[in-house]
């Protein structure tokens, strides 16, 4: 199975360019387009979502992972491989915190790219790189440590909010894990208790709950807690 | 076939998370997005298209129907066998024009779930049960009665406006069969005549007609009846 | 392989009606959704990206291509054959330019439908055909001249805005290939000048280049250029 993880958009053209461009390398592997609407720019945002959402994947699964305000500079391409599954894309922080949760990290770096345009690496280098990988045939590329994934600097989770979905709920980089359901949490002055799902609190009541993929996530009961909060991607939270 | 209608999204990441399920539980079962975009939390809006939009599908279609204001409460999750054709979703009224308009219909009340996330039931009940029927296996749950799936508080059409297309287009809950062609439509104070289709309209004019699915639609020739009516979803009409 | 090419936006119902059809009549064939954004009634602006993003689909690729503010009139629906691709779609001007720069065209005009819907082509004529050709059967229909497919009047390179990207990058009409990389383009008053890509502006600077399909592009060093520049589809552009 081949995900795609990217800013691209899903109407047009840049999602369907990387599913031709599969099908006619790895024809009959089957294409997830997993999130499309990533925040263009954002990587430390993605790098928060990547891990929980890859985690339900099976192994093998390769993953084309693209938010790259870099592309057609000189940050090199990578082929991770984390947890028996295959990461491949611009190696800019997207893969930081996925490698540092992972048991065992193995990483690639791709040759530079030649006789390709220099603003769609997805279709041109990623997308075939994935189609190998998912073919199970090998890859070129130079073995690197694995700590070029890391970003020493960034926390292990994110206190910020890294994705609204189509409810307008706000998904946060943070581990529900990582706070206790007796906490407040802050957000743009407000104070939010938790609750296991919507029907616990009020029609119209915010709280914060675990989601379905462990993530700290902000919510109203049949209201949209974009609005109600006045919150975006990148809108900060604390305890 | 795997049919899905919800009110997911399709950017990201709920559509791909149910279509990677059903991927590794009924793999080459091919999956169509039909609606990922229904009013959420509008079950009634979505129960009047349903039977509209599924009767094109061919026998043993299984739908994944999704509009959950209740979920993670106690609200059941129920498969329907209606004209052959197979739904799963939680019964919160989703399937009560549809069983109503059918000419055989059977319902099982799903068990129960346990150890899945209380939050996304689309991926986690639905996708697992729909993967099930796409194969030919047998469900778990009970029989009911399918008059647990009726709101006998809902008329046989609904005077408003149910979606809004990519074109500003109002579709609406009334069947054109309960319309005569000759009938004005009044909403929001301004009267519509029917015609049949686009073109048979001055460009910019209002109008209604029959659409491919057989629900009367508001339009716009060339523009958007969104805005030309200033109608949402919701919207009442009358005759 | 099958691609969309349309205005019929991918959240529903109309693309996935769409894609259930296809299935249906040609069950294994990939379909891709390469444009479902199109602009609505805008057949100029598809017709000059229609050849750009064609060019790098494999021979035999059929396209489904539907901008059609004509539909339910008398507008013909044709069959093109040009350069080894197939294309079907009615005939309003979508294929003028593709025609005109092919090598070589063939055009075969559909048969007036009959006992379909009148507003839904794309599911109830065009797809049909599309899948018919994918599976290597013949079509009904009347050859005809390639001439009744250019628009004398459109130019050769439209200079104009003819569609918006997800990062608010503008793509235009103009073939890279015809403008020289020292060239200014003006654009609301606004000098632009070229680059290769993105990193070799300032952040927040405005640029052009030659996109990945080799048309000429708008765009913002991590900024939207549709923001920045005050544009939209349909905004005009000079030397």
């Amino acid at each position: 199975m081949i995900v795609l993880f990217t800013d691209f958009g899903i109407e047009g053209p840049y999602t369907g360019q990387v599913q031709a461009r599969l099908q006619q390398l790895a024809p009959g592997v089957p294409v997830i387009n997993l999130f499309s609407d990533l925040e263009p720019w954002d990587v430390e945002a993605a790098a928060y979502l990547l891990p929980a959402y890859a985690a339900e994947f099976p192994s093998d699964t390769v993953f084309v992972c693209v938010v790259d305000p870099g592309v057609g500079g000189s940050r090199p391409g990578v082929v991770v491989s984390a947890d028996d599954r295959w990461y491949v894309g611009p190696n800019e922080g997207l893969f930081a915190i996925l490698a540092r949760r992972a048991g065992r990290v193995e990483c690639r770096e791709l040759p530079e790219p030649t006789g390709v345009s220099s603003s769609f690496h997805g279709r041109d280098v990623f997308a075939p790189v994935a189609a190998q990988l998912a073919s199970g045939l090998s890859v070129e590329g130079v073995e690197v440590s694995a700590t070029c994934l890391d970003r020493p600097d960034w926390p292990d989770d994110l206190f910020r909010v890294v994705y609204i979905d189509r409810y307008g709920n706000a998904i946060t980089g943070v581990r529900a894990s990582a706070v206790d359901a007796s906490q407040l949490l802050s957000v743009n002055g407000q104070q939010l208790r938790s609750a296991q799902t919507f029907g616990d609190v009020g029609v119209g009541e915010a709280f914060w709950y675990a989601n379905s993929n462990g993530l700290v996530e902000l919510a109203v009961n049949r209201g949209r807690a974009d609005q109600v909060l006045g919150i975006s991607v990148g809108t900060p939270l604390s305890l």
